[in-house]
């Protein structure tokens, strides 16, 4: 009797060994990738609250200088790098509508001018990162896609794998899923493209021409991905070739 | 006919000038304490949403860590200072069910978690100096509903004059606007406080002594913004007694 019970306690331990392999071995690349373009778009989110804010703060203290940029990313820096009397120099102003703050009162602006610079990095440091990943495990789609749109679309379809599965037409619309319901259900135009208008060549195109080009880059992503899936060689190179001759 | 163009145009920037100079002196005590909650609240949230991802993505390293420490800011902090074994052995664990990261894949993760600290500090950097305006500024509603509530107060009236002017009925709901609206056009209950549901007095009292509890405190704080305003002696200390003594 004493000796079973040992027996099924050490199995039962043997199973939670075997069950927590097997959850360790379920993580692979589709969890990076998903993890970081996750991130990327929270940080893209982040980055444009919190310039705002400065921009508003900073108006308090230089309120020419925010018409002047209005690019958020060069904004922050300029701030958190030169002072008051360098940027006016540089607007060619002598005087200013901000007022003269007092260091303490500086001090926070400065602090969050800072902050937000770092975040600014952290979301490039990510996108690199992104890349790098995708670089050895799915270099084909990558190449033709870009890092952002290729992970916006291995992140919906849930991994390399299911991308490398659907139709070519899922691929078109993958991120369009709210407009196709809506297509479905109240008979509304049904859409053209979804993650994939992100990509210049369909951004760019002629609106009347822009499902075509949209179809014919699913096409191509759809033969991407199962290359990548499948690990066959290297055509990216090709594939974007071929759509460049097409459109361009 | 010349002399009074150049007499104009000299009008002309004077009244320029006079004009930057009224704008510049426009800007108060009122404009540092709005910036300073605006921030302290965005900042709350951008915390938060780093948080949930930072917990998402270590998940993949060390998955048991994150039901263990359930405050954010000691999550983000820790994990940014003390490596997977260490945390380990402060769990008491010997194996995890999380993956052995290579540093290229780790590198972003502590990346994240290290900006996210910053965040943490940056907020409690704007806190300490939103203190210390209202030190100066407005003690007596500083002493009595504390930095953060006096802040959104006084950021909903618009100025430390308005709080000042309005009823102690409509100290009490401010905040609550949306509630009031709803009441008066559904007739739903009305509410029966504002931002100051965040005192501890009210929020710790019995649901049937909060709407009491909250007319007291909105009393007290009207007196006290007045005594603001109009630069009165310090009797934050004396009305807080007061409130202790009824509701303690």
């Amino acid at each position: 009797m004493m000796k079973e019970k040992n027996i099924l306690l050490e199995l039962r331990e043997k199973n939670i060994v075997l069950s927590k392999n097997k959850i360790r071995e379920s993580i692979t690349e589709d969890n990076y990738i998903m993890q970081a373009i996750n991130n990327i778009e929270e940080l893209a989110k982040i980055t444009n609250s919190l310039s705002k804010r400065l921009r508003d703060w900073y108006a308090i203290y230089l309120p020419e200088f925010s018409k002047k940029v209005s690019d958020n990313e060069s904004f922050v820096k300029l701030v958190a790098k030169k002072n008051k009397q360098e940027l006016m120099n540089e607007m060619q102003l002598t005087t200013s509508m901000g007022k003269d703050l007092e260091e303490k009162d500086l001090e926070p602006i400065l602090s969050l001018a800072k902050s937000t610079s770092t975040m600014f990095e952290l979301r490039e440091q990510i996108t690199t990162y992104l890349e790098s990943v995708m670089e050895n495990y799915c270099k084909n789609i990558l190449t033709i896609a870009g890092a952002i749109i290729a992970a916006k679309l291995l992140e919906e379809a849930g991994s390399l794998r299911k991308l490398a599965m659907i139709p070519s037409s899922t691929m078109q619309l993958l991120g369009a899923e709210k407009a196709l319901f809506r297509h479905l259900k109240s008979g509304s135009k049904p859409p053209k493209h979804g993650y994939i208008i992100m990509h210049p060549l369909v951004s760019k195109a002629k609106k009347s021409d822009r499902g075509k080009v949209a179809r014919v880059l699913a096409d191509k992503l759809s033969i991407a991905a199962r290359a990548d899936f499948f690990k066959g060689e290297f055509i990216g190179d090709k594939l974007k070739r071929e759509l460049e001759a097409k459109f361009i």
